[in-house]
């Protein structure tokens, strides 16, 4: 697009804000997990054996993390898009930051509830800057554990879309926009677009054990993409799928971060209140 | 998927590797530049004015940095095709890594050469880890300036893909497989999906200003992904476009980061040969 449009800064070459985002807010923040496990026979879906690893896992880290922790098992269409307008709606001002792990089934752009599929958009979209002022400037991150397979390897035409609300989370324009509706969100995918993600029947899922483990490790020390770096290096490096009938290679999975961060994400532990 | 895959590491937690990429190879590597800025009348696209301002100043930045940079302006779709698999057969031994800038019109994962169409992946797919064997284990670095809008706002049916080469460049998976062909890849993206990317006529396109800045004063000391940190956050926040007969509103645009990095990405000065 070729437009007039110029830098406003009166200061070339010197960022005009601190690197890292603002962690000093009296809490956290929400952490919502949803972690789905069983679906309904129409859907076609197998039973997620392991996910519940990932969950516990999960849970304890990002407590450790200091949010407060909302976990959700087998969720439909319906309840998730609920569960996360409800976390939208939330007044996030005393918090630093919001996050979310969705752990299920997918296509790419697609997320299975029990019930049939969904948008990733429309379980994101409230969060977004015109949507949810107290989350303004503040980090939105979501992990996605789900295959990332291409829609038309799944008869996708003949699934029906069970939001609902793609018309009410359609991109609405507002009038004046100091940063752009879609700044400060992470999306860290468990694969990269048009693959398998591949989970252990009792382990969990290889990304969710990568992130846990580095989260154990460095959670308060090193900045959030760095150590999402740790995590794209461990599930790269140090898993392989055994052979099956149905897979005669062993396979390798590659995380995939996608980042629209505009600063640093240190989870510096917080200081504990002090009796007078 | 489900799949009995486990961790071959015996180090659960520790990170078996160095944190950072090896840069001490004996040169930089290559960087291509595409600069695209006059079309075919048939494409119905306009003259990019302004993309003269971004190559010149990628050109310098990239050379600082020590990469060999090699400018094409103005590449049709064989040329372009033709550039990046000769890039991709050069032998990269001797070098750190590899890096790229494209900037053109475009659409969500397609982009103009001068006279038609052609796929994102056809251009960068030579250089996966399974085609590109001396820049395995190497990071490769994508910067595109272009649109991201969506295939159907273009009447996308009725151009050709004039790469000719989708077929050649359908994924194929190797028997034996260490590291996931996707691995070590950023693509370092103008805008989010679904969006319009800026250009000013004189001082070139936001992003690309942005990210020369930031190179320009952090290129040698600062980890490249936080380095993109701080060109979304300019870019975010320090430009908007004009008002016009088309936009009645100042719009904002929103980089997107998607890193497929194992380590982390610092470009040091190389040490100068010393004379015995």
């Amino acid at each position: 697009m070729n437009n007039c449009g110029e830098r406003r800064s009166l200061r070339p070459g010197a960022p005009s804000e601190p690197n890292a985002y603002n962690y000093n807010y009296p809490k956290r923040g929400l952490f919502i997990i949803i972690n789905n496990k069983n679906f309904h026979p129409s859907t076609g879906q197998r039973c997620r054996e392991g996910t519940g690893a990932d969950a516990e896992r999960l849970e304890e880290r990002f407590q450790d993390l200091g949010f407060e922790v909302r976990r959700y098992d087998d969720a439909t269409a319906s309840s998730m898009t609920k569960i996360m307008v409800e976390a939208a709606n939330y007044d996030h001002s005393e918090c630093d930051c919001f996050g979310c792990a969705i752990l299920s089934h997918g296509i790419e752009g697609r997320i299975y509830a029990t019930d049939g599929m969904l948008s990733l958009d429309v379980l994101t979209g409230p969060f977004r800057g015109d949507r949810c002022s107290s989350l303004v400037g503040k980090p939105k991150l979501f992990f996605v554990q789900a295959c990332r397979t291409a829609p038309m390897n799944h008869s996708f035409d003949s699934m029906s879309d069970k939001s609902g609300l793609s018309e009410e989370y359609e991109p609405a324009l507002s009038s004046i926009r100091k940063v752009p509706v879609e700044a400060d969100f992470l999306f860290a995918y468990s694969t990269v677009p048009g693959h398998y993600s591949w989970r252990n029947n009792q382990d969990g899922s290889w990304f969710i054990q990568a992130l846990c483990i580095v989260i154990e490790n460095y959670g308060t020390k090193m900045e959030l993409v760095h150590m999402l770096t740790q995590v794209n290096r461990i599930v790269a490096y140090e898993f392989e799928s055994c052979k099956d009938e149905e897979f005669t290679d062993k396979m390798k999975m590659m995380p995939c971060i996608v980042s629209m961060l505009t600063r640093y994400v240190y989870f510096r532990p917080k200081k504990p209140d002090i009796r007078d």
